[in-house]
């Protein structure tokens, strides 16, 4: 979609008009005096800050680029040449010189604003759309070949961060790009961040690489050295054999050089003359090759400076102090989020057993795994963005004993799908997977909601399958997948959990037991999670308006669902209701119809979750599913809708047969597996 | 599980008693004599041979570590000792020094044999299980760390071929090696091949390192060099200081050393006593180490030699002459195999249009592509095995306008998920999958079965997934999908397809219409794919014994189901049965109570898939379905108790009603797009 009206705000009165307010495509910007360019730098950066105090949003990647790419569009001709941005968080001031500024970009990440991601449908300067990390390579060597096999022109160049290197699928395409194609420039935007500090023995080594400016110069310098010396022309014999003898390995002493780029750097990612200079260097190459560039993460916003990891992604923030601030004090103080829950009472089992270990793949703090990774750093992995690696390796770990929990977003598990079936779950080893963002990510959009987990993990033999409508319930799951003796995965959204309290001792919850939270024989409601308390309003609307007996069950399996309890209400109850916040196709509804099939039950259901399409981002989740049909208006209409399809009249008060609780069970003392109760 | 009776069989009389029969632990190995090593390498060969060449298996890979498995079990002490194989079909030395051999490898890959590859289950020599690439180094770093922390002994080795460095999860794990152990033994079985031909940068560069025996000793012999000329003093101090500058770039060449391995190499992966000199030195290392060994695919059968892909996983052959055998020559010729068809049917697309493109992960000949390759080389590519960059760099193709065909197994495509899902579907770019081995690989068994695709691509807006009842619709299929402006996926099992006649022509297919294939208006059966004959058998079969009405219904698309068909017919027939050569959970039958629950219908429904368990290696395929209720004697008591359950009648004859059948629509003249049939 083009964005609507872009620039048809008026400046306020009185104010200068500012170069960036001239720029409606990124012609404009060649049209620039160089000595302009240093100013647009600083309207960019002022706009990203103003935008993203307000809206949140990506600020440090931003604030990094600027130069870069004020630097890239002064040099290449988009959309004929082609840019392409690992992750692409790092594309506002792209979109701000492509036409996507002013009242779009102000609703940056909001309902009817700028996506915070490139994305091919908002705009033809955005080659190609991305939002986790590592494909920028791959992509761009398609598009490049494409370019080639059709005989076409244009330049296509893939932006990364250092990060992208820890991730496999970068370095499979690093492995490809030589032997595919001859044209293509590779920028590698080093800031020595991923959204944490990062890890390997990749960073460490661009680090060496980018303390060691002489590193170039020294390879002419020294061929020059030796002819030059007293008995040089022998000296430069033995060097030019010796040499040749070990086939270049000496002059191809860059690991880029290894897979074939000629590598360029390190560049100051600052320095616009330089980056100019460097890229035009780069569009004349005949083969392909790599631009290193230095750049500071979150330049030109202090706060973001002295805290890279919070300025990542950052919620609105107050851009003198760079405290994080609300659009109005609240009432009461939020809900702790889910992931503190988690990181809290993960920490509190690694501290009674050695054997529990934390694995992240570069979000410490996202996941929650930043407490125990700053309390007991020995059982702490951050193994960059690897998540394939991060799920093998803990199949080794669980293998020798060990009990890893690895905690990864929904979205991002798909990386590691391959390594949880036939590592983990076909070896049946007990990996604790926690799946944060389970749910929407409003602002990020679709590249980040987490629908398909359910969908994706129901068909894996020995695969559990949980989700907890509380944070109370959130430490009693993973008590019970620490004591579970095979692999286990526990999902639930972003954002503040419900708000009831954490007793200090989880309890172990039988696997494969629902709870019942309401009875009722007319209508009985299956929630999975949080969306509980909805069910429950429903619940007692249904009640009030028609007379019906509604109740409401907490599956908190999805595998193995409570079979028992589900066929003993389907033998009394003629309607059921699924809630889930997933797709549905295969979901937890879908689970539910699985097993009501089996057991040949003709009881008839209604299945909430989310329709097959993606969901874009928005201002928040209500907005987004009420879009989608999701409104609790609308789910009641389609549960009065299928409940007067069905015939039936609500039975008599009192008539509702008692089925049994849900009981929980006390927690027995450490260590888990001895205590026989898995 | 141990094997049975592994050595029970007596030698024919008037044989010499076999070194390998003597063998029954690692440890027995260890009593020989040095000089008898060769001659237990020889009865390993011939073991391998005996047994491949009837059973079938990975006769090369096997053949050339046989010297690497005897020096690994010469110096390491398993299982306290831990041996990691990448994929581990090349583990059957292994398994013969480990207890396993007699009966019990006799019957490798089937039924109540040794299983192809290393597993957990078989034997606690393997201390990893595997059959996909790429795994070794992550698990194996997960085994040494447990160790660490644990503060146990025993090595733990990972034992790589060259083409598992092609793969992301092992950078991956690279990345992470050097900064989370200090003690891991990397094996680097170089033999120039995957499965194919090896591919890309990294192979290129092994391929100078092995080379270039010179190199190491150069590192010695230069710095001798230059203080034995004269003046030879200054040039050290200079040489000296060179280094410092640049830390050690130049004696940290080699890639490894880049991640930190201390790099050891190339070994004669042939020579007993080298391999065991570096081994034990390995074994006494500090810091990470990877040897770098040379060994030669095949070595000790000449046809293996000659014909490396062949013999990579062969069918059962000659040992003489290597010519494929059969245990009866075939009444008639068999049917050629499903990618056979989709091979030769791609190549006529790809002639036709320049902008179809061919990709594999290291399977030219498994997925048909060959063909497409030896003809038109410049529209194929071999990406190795780095299935998600396979899946990525056809979406940048797509992106640019080019037909991309990534032909992948259904087990490996899990590989490829993510990108399937975030940068295909969400961008809903028009690629093509092509899932080989949907459906049971059963002498490879579970890492290989393909079980799960329906269900984990089924969530995926913008999907269309198709199974072809036979070869003439696989062709029709493939045809659709090229028109189609968005991702298509077709699934098709392995082995000779149905033998029917593929039209000169390809048809499209609309896009979520189904095929009737027989009335009857009692019980509908739906069918996914080639299990259309048997349920046209059990069809005949129950209404021959019961006097059944039953309807055959091929399905054609998973997604989008054909709605209107289903419903038309859940409308007038009280059970309908599902038949999918897929589990359950998820899958096929799964889409349509899906679609049955959205529309209120109250028809029973009877699901035919596989259970929720992992499906072991087996003699055939009949013998597992059989093994996990699918036999057909089974399947057709199984519906006739859902039907007696629904205590319907049997409708009279002439009483079924007549639905519309799936029309064909003659495909028109190439360009795709333009023919206005999608």
């Amino acid at each position: 979609m083009p964005p609507p009206d872009a620039h048809a705000q008026p400046e306020p009165s009185g104010s200068q008009t500012r170069l960036l307010d001239t720029i409606h495509a990124p012609d404009d910007l060649k049209h620039l005096a160089p000595d302009q360019l240093p100013r647009l730098a600083r309207e960019l950066r002022e706009e990203i800050i103003a935008v993203t105090s307000r809206n949140g949003g990506h600020v440090g990647p931003n604030l990094g680029v600027v130069e870069l790419t004020l630097a890239l569009h002064r040099v290449f001709d988009t959309p004929a040449d082609q840019l392409v941005f690992d992750v692409s968080h790092q594309s506002y001031a792209h979109k701000l010189l492509t036409g996507r500024g002013g009242a779009f970009f102000e609703k940056l990440r909001q309902t009817g604003g700028a996506s915070g991601f490139m994305s091919r449908a908002e705009s033809p300067h955005d080659a190609f759309g991305a939002g986790h990390a590592g494909t920028a390579l791959s992509a761009a060597l398609g598009l490049a070949v494409a370019r080639d096999l059709r005989a076409a022109h244009g330049h296509v160049v893939a932006l990364c961060g250092d990060a992208a290197f820890t991730c496999g699928l970068t370095m499979e395409a690093l492995n490809n790009i030589v032997t595919t194609t001859r044209r293509l420039i590779v920028i590698l935007n080093d800031n020595e961040w991923s959204i944490a500090r990062n890890v390997g023995a990749i960073s460490h080594y661009l680090n060496r690489l980018s303390t060691n400016r002489t590193y170039n110069k020294l390879h002419a310098d020294l061929e020059r050295f030796f002819t030059s010396l007293p008995g040089g022309h022998d000296l430069h014999r033995t060097w030019m054999k010796w040499k040749r003898e070990t086939k270049d390995f000496f002059v191809e002493s860059s690991l880029f050089e290894k897979f074939g780029l000629r590598y360029l750097g390190p560049i100051d990612g600052h320095n616009l003359g330089e980056l100019i200079k460097n890229l035009q260097f780069a569009k004349n190459c005949a083969t392909p090759v790599l631009l290193h560039v230095l750049t500071k993460k979150g330049l030109g916003l202090p706060a973001a400076l002295v805290s890279p990891e919070k300025f990542h992604g950052a919620s609105p923030y107050d851009p003198l102090t760079g405290e994080s601030r609300r659009a109005a004090p609240p009432a009461a103080p939020p809900a702790p989020a889910w992931q503190e829950i988690f990181g809290r009472a993960l920490l509190r089992h690694a501290q009674a057993d050695p054997r529990i270990i934390g694995i992240t793949g570069a979000m410490p703090s996202g996941t929650g795994l930043a407490h125990l990774a700053a309390a007991l750093p020995r059982q702490f992995f951050d193994v960059g963005i690897a998540e394939g690696h991060a799920v093998l390796f803990a199949a080794g770990l669980a293998a020798r004993g060990l009990r890893p929990v690895v905690a990864i977003y929904s979205t991002f598990l798909q990386r590691g799908f391959d390594q949880i079936v036939h590592d983990v779950c076909l070896q049946n080893l007990p990996v604790t997977f926690c799946l944060d963002r389970a749910g929407l990510s409003p602002h990020d959009g679709p590249t980040h909601h987490g629908l398909f987990d359910i969908a994706f993990l129901r068909p894996v033999p020995n695969a559990l399958i949980m989700q907890p409508k509380d944070e109370d319930e959130l430490a009693d799951m993973l008590h019970t997948a620490l004591a579970h003796r095979g692999p286990a995965f526990i999902r639930y959204p972003r954002g503040p959990a419900t708000g009831v309290a954490v007793k200090p001792r989880p309890s172990a919850l039988p696997p494969g037991q629902a709870e019942i939270l309401r009875e009722g024989a007319d209508i009985v409601i299956w929630t999975l999670g949080p969306m509980a308390d909805e069910a429950l309003a429903l619940a007692a609307r249904l009640e009030a308006g028609r007379g019906l007996a509604v109740g409401v069950v907490n599956a908190r399996y999805v595998k193995p669902l409570d079979r028992g309890l589900l066929l003993a209400q389907a033998a009394t109850a003629p309607l059921f209701v699924t809630m889930e916040d997933h797709v549905l196709a295969g979901g937890f509804g879908s689970a539910v119809l699985e097993t009501l099939q089996e057991a040949g039950s003709p009881v008839a259901v209604e299945r909430i979750g989310w329709p097959d399409t993606f969901v874009g981002h928005g201002s928040d989740v209500e907005t987004l599913r009420a879009a989608h049909g999701l409104a609790p208006d609308e789910i009641h209409r389609r549960i009065l809708a299928r409940w007067d399809a069905s015939g039936k009249k609500p039975k008599p008060q009192g008539s509702t047969p008692k089925l049994r609780e849900g009981p929980r069970t006390e927690a027995k003392p450490e260590p888990h597996e001895n205590s026989g109760q898995d």
